[in-house]
């Protein structure tokens, strides 16, 4: 029966006659003459072996797969306070010597396209690893808070017939004799599942933006975290269940990935910080962006910022951070022009069609945008209205329609890039490294 | 504040003088001349609203939303024994009058094609809408199950560079200036994960075979519930695994989804039903099931059955049922000429090539393949020498040869596929109908 290297010491103290098996990865070999160290690395941390020089162990390179058998000892200096003395060894699977990189070393050396390149190797750096082990608890807690109140998890079609953003971005797929596109986002699909009476829904899936730029801040196919809820009267209650859930999202990482955090120097706000992230309009917004600019140093003074650019996300978030203490910013009442034709107008504002304001807002969250929602229009004949004012016609928008047309409550929703809230939880400086498989315009492999 | 109709009793005992706000969709209305009774949907279920003639309400249709206030009171007919006196009625949207079906009525007269063409309204029916609260949940006790024993939730691409199944099974995607191909599954993705230290793994995401039959058993996009584990020998240690998953999941669908199993009239194997579920290997299941046609009226006694296709999965399955009193079938040790190039061989069988027996399985349950898994080949060398003999070129399949050259540990993992699940714990008639919105070679949309 195989033990994981992290139990080790718990055993060597209560049997440490009892022989134990181990089994991982060659993290390290330090020969001392006549007795080598070797380190095991398995998925629960580090752990020392030693072998003595007549162990008659086969030959084996560092990222060889080994089982071994042998006695546990209490030993301080050792990782996790035991190791194990080398009775039998077995090599499971032999490494090739020729790694592109040491895993065991350090990994800041190492650019971007070799860590990529080489997932199944990079991976094994424990620091590079804990990345997908924080992505893993935001993808559980936010399924978590929401089946808590009540939504219910759907899985929808990313094969659709049109664009659901009115959008050009779209990547074309051969579908039998026809073209379909992939979805850019489960909007339309959502919505239909509000309106179907299930009320609360959230979605966990890819969506795609045939976007041409390379940025550190775009990926071609990225997780969305989409929810969409009924019953709601303004994005007011959106930014408030969003403070709520990522309140639940950074406790959750706070508590399962201390060691994760700290492998990055990172921390997450506390419920306390994010109580205080305050809500502007995008005109309060834009003003401040500009007042922050000419404070500040590394925004060049003379360009005057005209929208809420990476800049002004930037530049927003330091303020809010020295203003509030916290990194977080809600940007809401988004001009017309800015959104998609299904947001709800401010009451405010005129009731539709350009130039007014609109029910949406942004998260922007350690000087980055991490999502965006809105209240949606549910009333059949606005969107009609509406759709020729974005270039759209009601003839191609029957699907869409239809959600309308039977009976829709007022309702709302949002989506969070997963890969770009793990980058900022641990402040990475590019979001691809955030994504398993990262898709660009130039990577499509591995 | 808006309570839900199922709390309506409750709070009618405790506070009869408070005025309770509800909302939802009408769902029934029946006029007794003078007074109005009107079931409202919400998504806790139905309640009852009472509508005075004098109660001044504006005009409403069936399926319209509305919002209502009024005192509450206990009423043993009404459903969930109360029923609210509505002082003030609000239309928040009204619905189209020409409803193409009574979502309150019987729907087993209503066909597939209108139940697909028209999800936002069918979905509105309680029985339709069950079997989303059953795959919701069978989703959630999946990754519950496997977080609780180390696995690690990934999210990977599903734009790839070529199969990875060696099929030609393939929609193709305009990629910028290339050509890429929609994920037949995760495969390569999670064995690197599991060679990538991590060990454990599992997947939810969709899949995507581009076969133009049409049958009650086949989608072209369907969601894939995937895992893969390290350190295992036998394809024995996959089987108890999924007896044991299975046995959550069913467990988890009894507990939460009683009323959904009551209105399909379903139920679902326990624990000690799956514990009987026999293995029989490939040679054997052949057998069994050409014995079983022979006693069986319904399959044609001429023709002999070659392989395990639907006739000989049904067959197995009514034959598990009556020796063994449970509807679920493992079948292993697949001959080579049935799985993929990473099968690993039986030892018995001859190290790899051409007919030989692998470590390979499939999941049978209530007549229908639910999941396919096998022990994978890691070594380097066998699968180079293997490659050729399914036509593959290694050279092609660098990405794959990349996870078993820096120490791959012995591993193996399944499939199981989400909507075939749903479909068979309901004893839903097509596949389709466990998918909320469907593709096929027809049907594209919505």
């Amino acid at each position: 029966m195989r033990i994981l290297v992290k139990d080790m010491a718990a055993a060597a103290g209560k049997q440490p006659d009892a022989e134990l098996e181990a089994a991982g990865w060659v993290h390290r070999i330090r020969d001392m003459g006549g007795i080598r160290f070797v380190i095991l690395r398995d998925r629960s941390g580090l752990g020392q072996l030693v072998l003595a020089e007549d162990s008659g162990a086969p030959a084996f390179t560092l990222e060889s797969v080994i089982r071994v058998r042998g006695l546990p000892a209490l030993n301080e200096k050792a990782p996790g306070g035991a190791e194990l003395r080398v009775a039998s060894l077995e090599v499971l699977s032999r490494a090739a010597p020729d790694l592109p990189y040491q895993v065991n070393g350090d990994i800041s050396k190492i650019g971007l396209e070799a860590i990529l390149d080489n997932r199944p190797l990079s991976l094994r750096n424990p620091k590079i690893r804990s990345v997908f082990k924080v992505q893993d608890t935001i993808v559980e807690s936010f399924a978590a808070y929401l089946r808590n109140r009540d939504f219910t998890e759907i899985k929808t079609s990313k094969l659709t017939a049109g664009s659901t953003e009115g959008g050009t971005n779209l990547f074309q797929v051969d579908y039998f004799d026809r073209k379909l596109y992939l979805a850019q986002s489960p909007q339309l699909y959502k919505e239909a599942m509000v309106a179907s009476g299930l009320e609360r829904v959230f979605e966990i899936g890819p969506v795609y933006r045939a976007e041409k730029h390379d940025t550190p801040r775009h990926l071609n196919e990225y997780v969305s975290l989409d929810l969409e809820i009924g019953f709601i009267e303004s994005e007011l209650e959106l930014i408030e269940l969003e403070r709520e859930l990522l309140a639940h999202i950074f406790g959750e990482v706070a508590r399962k990935n201390g060691p994760d955090l700290a492998a990055w120097g990172a921390s997450v706000p506390g419920p306390e910080d994010l109580a205080r992230a305050p809500t502007l309009s995008y005109e309060e917004a834009l003003k401040l962006a500009n007042e922050e600019a000419a404070r500040d140093k590394k925004a060049s003074a003379s360009s005057r910022i005209f929208d809420i650019n990476p800049e002004a996300e930037r530049l927003l978030c330091e303020w809010s951070r020295r203003e509030h203490g916290v990194d977080l910013v809600f940007v809401n009442a988004f001009p017309r022009r800015h959104r998609p034709f299904y947001t709800y107008p401010l009451a405010e504002s005129g009731k539709s069609g350009a130039g007014t304001l609109t029910m949406s807002f942004d998260a922007i969250f350690r000087g980055l945008e991490i999502s965006s929602g809105s209240r949606r229009q549910h009333d059949y004949d606005a969107v009609v209205e509406a759709l020729p004012k974005f270039g759209l016609k009601p003839e191609n928008m029957a699907g869409y329609l239809q959600i309308l047309k039977y009976g829709c409550p007022p309702h709302g929703g949002f989506a969070l890039g997963c890969e770009r809230l793990t980058q900022k939880i641990l402040g990475l400086g590019n979001v691809k490294e955030a994504s398993l498989f990262p898709r660009d315009r130039r990577r499509v492999e591995p």
